[in-house]
């Protein structure tokens, strides 16, 4: 088990797996590690779906942590994030140090459901992990008619702007919303930056050098944009809900502590403001507008945010998902400790 | 009336005018121009704190449009927004093109009322115009206890990312947040990041090359963050109130047309969420963190979002705001149009 099982590549070839035998795998692990089989099949999705989308910072990679956070008590396996307390359209939850993927999935649902009852649903979570991708749960919006917002904060990454020192988190933010199509979905995260066509030199340090940030190299880091978003992040995420700001956010590393990460859940529910087959109708034409524009030089067309994680998406389904080597011998490692059987790569 | 009171000035040097005095003229030019009071009393001090906040792109510099609007009949100065739809905690406004800065201040109205009564309110407001700076209407909500958020879509101004054609607005957004001081304040419009201590070369037009984006030159104009921020802002503010999307909301100088720009407003009741003094002396140990920060080199101190315009208000309080000359010039020719009295220079 603590090889590959397909001879045939070389060494550090990237693994292909097939998409449902990768959401079975790593759902088995977390089982063998304790968790529930709902929690289990969500947050094998979730992770499996970040892969196939193309954001592999926030996949199957992330999972080694989480399972050792759970074996050494930082984070729990079986516990259930609760409401914690319920006014109006808002709700504060308790994350109860279950696993960020079970918290943010909760805490979405709920902002779904107030958001069905009220219009709007504003839901903030405390006593949370790293959640993963911040489009997970936006997109869990546009399938119930619910315009949504996903942000998180984590732990420090990036020092404010004109500053040296770490104190706030490079703390994502996502925004989804129903289409006749599949949903329009923006993820702020770094990762997703990163891969649109430009290459930068993101290497998740902070920013010392005024000059650098004046270069742009940083933007998506630093810059007083991001700076000033990161703290906005934080107001809703932390300071709304009780969690710890970034500064104090435990990292994923410290593997006994809980992080007491926070998150926030906005979902609108379209036909509350207008028609839903009026809004429907005008983002098609929206997005339409932007992809059929002529593109700039160097770039082969215009492209909406979340195009290229369809298209990634598309290409898992038809070839399987292309995991980095390291990625699959860390799984091949903890399907050794867990026993678990690992499939076969394709 | 069309020249400068103050001769001992040169023709090109800044006027400066006490505040009071200056709500006072700007309060007197919207009367003049069939404004009522109370409508007339809102604007005029929207306009002038932002001259004082060091914003001047989005101050009393924007009046003579707004005027010229007014004459043509593309703007109203006695039409009253309405609420046209109120579902639980969401709200739609027909702005009836009223002034964008009256239909603005009507909708975080509406926003905050439903925030104290449903812990969480979202309005959206559609028939409007040009409403000044976002900050303006999010700087209501702490004083009501609120974490608030004001965004706007505006006529094109860059393509999205990838393309040349002008479909999107440098649509800004604003949050704002109560603390046991002086309100937080972000206001994510480019003035506000132009006047950080970079200097760019920011002349508001679209992108059409992308050497020139990757160099980071533009990045708060175009830039992948930049361009899928004001799509969203776009899905907020126009397709959740039926307003016009960015690519067609009509400019400013189309004097006699209505430009059906679209807003969205959220405010969130933070005793809904967490003790109001928790949240306090938490915002206020956060930013104090940050302010207490090491600087970068190239920075004498370590700002908080919003701080630079806190100090230029102090300046204005003490020393009177300073306008450019043109912009002054403007209003004299206003004045004498109007046959209102100007202030005598300070």
């Amino acid at each position: 088990m603590s090889v590959p099982t397909n001879a045939r590549q070389p060494a550090d070839a990237p693994a292909r797996v097939n998409r449902v035998d990768l959401v079975e795998f790593v759902g088995a692990l977390l089982r063998a590690a304790g968790m529930g089989a709902s929690d289990t099949r969500a947050v094998a999705t979730a992770l499996v779906d970040s892969d196939a989308r193309g954001i592999d910072s926030h996949g199957v990679a992330r999972l080694p942590v989480y399972l050792d956070r759970i074996a050494a008590g930082g984070s729990s396996a079986t516990a259930r994030p609760v409401v914690e307390r319920e006014n109006g359209a808002v709700a504060v939850v308790d994350g109860r140090d279950a696993l960020g993927l079970v918290v943010g999935r909760f805490g979405m649902e709920t902002a779904l459901r107030l958001a069905h009852q009220h219009g709007v649903g504003a839901v903030t979570c405390r006593r949370s992990g790293h959640f993963g991708a911040a489009a997970e749960f936006a997109r869990m919006g546009p399938s119930r008619d619910c315009v949504t917002v996903s942000m998180t904060n984590v732990n420090v990454a990036m020092a404010p702007w004109g500053g040296i020192t770490p104190l706030l988190g490079n703390n994502p933010v996502a925004v989804a919303a129903p289409t006749n199509g599949p949903p329009f979905v923006l993820d702020m995260a770094l990762s997703t930056v990163a891969r649109g066509k430009i290459r930068l030199a993101a290497d998740g340090t902070a920013t010392i050098d005024a000059h650098v940030a004046l270069a742009g190299l940083i933007t998506p880091l630093g810059g007083p944009k991001g700076s000033a978003l990161a703290i906005a992040v934080d107001i809703f995420s932390a300071l709304l809900s009780g969690a710890a700001t970034s500064s104090d956010v435990k990292p994923q590393a410290a593997l006994a502590e809980p992080q007491d990460v926070g998150h926030f859940f906005l979902a609108l529910h379209v036909p509350a403001f207008v028609a839903l087959e009026v809004f429907r109708a005008r983002i098609d034409q929206m997005l339409e507008r932007i992809r059929s524009s002529t593109p700039a030089s160097n770039f082969d067309k215009v492209l909406a945010p979340g195009d290229l994680e369809r298209e990634a998406e598309e290409r898992a389904d038809r070839e399987g998902i292309s995991l980095q080597r390291s990625t699959w011998l860390a799984l091949l490692a903890k399907a050794a400790d867990l026993d678990v059987t690992a499939p076969a790569l394709s």
